[in-house]
């Protein structure tokens, strides 16, 4: 990985230089010369943020971007996305999570948490492109069906995955939901798991129907409950939605450290219901924030999914004052960050995940208060430069090969017209 | 006004192009020739759309954008938003109605219906950049108030107002509210509109105390039932939020024919309570689209409220089929050019305000539904080109004189630093 110096560029208010070396913040001060490092110039009107972090999406679904909307949810599934996704092979995977890395890139994401098919796709595309992620291993398995593994398969499916994997991604198992994963399979990943030290990631108490069903079938336990006592819930552990969440159902994920995705959109376009992120965050939880898939969304965008957090938490408690722009910054960045294994800041050892963005942009003026601004006003167009673990990956709003991973995704959606 | 031709844009999936002469389209089919004519290659991968008309904001709070967030609303505007605001000079709103109109244009926008003070600096800034506005004259008039005006001081004022105006840009009687104006001031300016065919816009059942304050003082009557009993509800008004509304109300709305404009942002912002766009669609009212003002959104982004106008209203019903992509996106369009007066659409002589849109991007592949990727997933980073009323005010992204914009509103800032 070659030197790279930020020159000029607007950190905490000042203009700063920052220099990168072996895919760390080496030095932050004024003046740092570094002969033969790529230069980019901030000019004193790019801004150094932390990045944003995708804690859960599908995102081959890009390929079903408006492919179905605005329909009730099992219509949506069984009509539309299931059908769809049946004709999905592994190029079509390969081809929709560039087009969609491509979307997070633009909009200043460095990271995602992945749950689709055909991993290898996704990690061959996540390592051309330079981005982080965790690329799930999906489980499914309810008594009886084709696609349940037993451990010693998902141990060796896991092992095989994670051989050579490009700087950055790293592999999750990904027990899809605890409707679709009967308990001794859920015993079985947690296993795993646990054995080769890898994050799990799991859908939970998405939907009304989905807590009603588990209280009916696990002796009266949440979703939440039900989980724990698989032992599922660690601090390597990654509950995407969590929209239905009683009190107690807060305090034991914050005493296992386990991790919350909050998908605001997806939530509110589903109709799933609302989460409460005054209440979480009061009780001590390791909030996120993701994007879920972009036939729920139906873009990947995490600035505006932290608009959706800061007004759908306003809108849940009846407050103004809930869902404040610093506390959904942080979920976006810092905390995903730590999920991510990610050492993410501005200080000498840092991992060098840093995003340039626009100061001199009409979205970003009045200049009295970044956050906010990044929160409530921009969108993708504020999104100069992103460096993930040391590398360039967009300069100058621009991503090498974007035409053709354009081009390639739109011709993998004709198999999918109607 | 030049002729212009559009070579080969995408209209209603097929390629064709359009010839605008006088501020109108001439003629819309392949392979026309216009000799001198400026034009602009569409290549086939710029659509052709109807542009956002932004039927209420208040332009120059760009300038208080992150200035106060998160606060409850009384905080907000005694300790905050109003002590900024009496700070604000003539130049002040020149230059932040200019950043305003700015990002309006850059999320492809042609039209503000405007409320607030210097109406002449806001005339000015929109005659330059080229915009249609609806410039309100505000009227604030409480029994004892120094800011009352008599019927014969309004019409002088509107009438001065009025001359000499740019294309595009009428002037409109702007009676703040009903707890701000008495009811013999709602008669004057009523009857000044009336007698000049001024268009009127008031804000309307924004919050619940508004709709308790005016049942207890106005005999029962709801404020909708209050304005339409003084004769303010026409065709010609616009009434601003209506968050609050019974059966009633939205009978009599759709009556008078009078206008909704439906701020989905900032409802959710200053935790107004959620409009219910299905029931207003289906008791037949006009509904448009508004932004409001930046310090309560913090953007001017029609795209972007379109999306929280879809999920806002499937969280209203608790039902995935409201808030429809295509009754959003005729909203925030076509129901807010009729307000505007604009005979917008693709036709011969309609009226040329035309936005092309990117479709080779990220955010617009999967490629089945324009509609839905405009409403669900575009960002001001599609928006490639716009032209209203014949004139091209943004091309290829750019939108002459943007750096100067920016830097003078940057400037104007400074003094509400604290």
């Amino acid at each position: 990985m070659n030197t790279l110096l930020l020159k000029d560029v607007v950190l905490d208010g000042k203009v700063t230089d920052i220099l990168i070396e072996k895919s760390k913040i080496s030095r932050i001060g004024s003046g740092i010369e570094a002969p033969g490092a790529k230069i980019i110039h901030g000019a004193g009107r790019l801004a150094a943020l932390i990045p944003f972090y995708n804690t859960h999406t599908h995102t081959a679904m890009t390929l079903l971007r408006g492919y179905a909307d605005d329909l009730a949810l099992f219509t949506w599934l069984n009509e539309h996305i299931w059908p769809a996704e049946a004709k999905m092979d592994a190029h079509d995977i390969y081809a929709g999570t560039r087009l969609g890395i491509l979307e997070m890139i633009k909009s200043g994401c460095c990271f995602f948490n992945e749950m689709y098919w055909f991993p290898h796709e996704a990690i061959r595309a996540a390592g051309e492109m330079g981005v982080r992620a965790d690329i799930g291993l999906v489980h499914l398995a309810l008594p009886g069906s084709t696609t349940a593994r037993s451990a010693a398969q998902i141990r060796e499916d896991a092992l095989a995955l994670a051989k050579e994997l490009p700087p950055g991604v790293r592999i999750a198992l990904a027990p899809h939901a605890i409707y679709t994963v009967c308990e001794s399979a859920l015993r079985d990943v947690t296993a795993v798991a646990e054995e080769l030290q890898m994050p799990l990631h799991i859908h939970c108490s998405e939907t009304l129907r989905e807590v009603e069903d588990c209280r009916r079938e696990h002796n009266d336990l949440t979703p939440v409950a039900y989980l724990d006592s698989v032992g599922l819930l660690k601090e390597n552990t990654l509950l995407a939605h969590c929209v239905h969440l009683t009190d107690e159902d807060r305090k034991i994920i914050a005493g296992r450290g386990a991790v919350i995705s909050h998908c605001p959109v997806s939530n509110m376009k589903l109709c799933s219901g609302t989460f409460d992120l005054q209440a979480a965050l009061g009780a001590g939880c390791r909030v996120t924030i993701g994007t879920d898939g972009a036939s729920s969304n139906n873009n990947l965008s995490m600035v505006e999914e932290m608009k959706f957090a800061a007004l759908a938490a306003k809108l849940k408690t009846n407050d103004p004052t809930a869902g404040k722009d610093e506390d959904v910054f942080r979920c976006a960045t810092l905390n995903g960050a730590a999920y991510a294994r990610v050492n993410a800041g501005f200080f000498e050892g840092a991992d060098a995940d840093i995003l340039l963005v626009e100061l001199n942009h009409c979205r970003m003026v009045g200049d009295y208060n970044l956050t906010a601004n990044l929160v409530y006003s921009a969108d993708s167009s504020v999104m100069h430069t992103l460096i993930c673990n040391g590398r360039v990956i967009m300069e100058d709003h621009h991503v090498p090969g974007e035409e053709e991973i354009i081009a390639d995704a739109r011709r993998c959606c004709d198999k999918f017209r109607r």
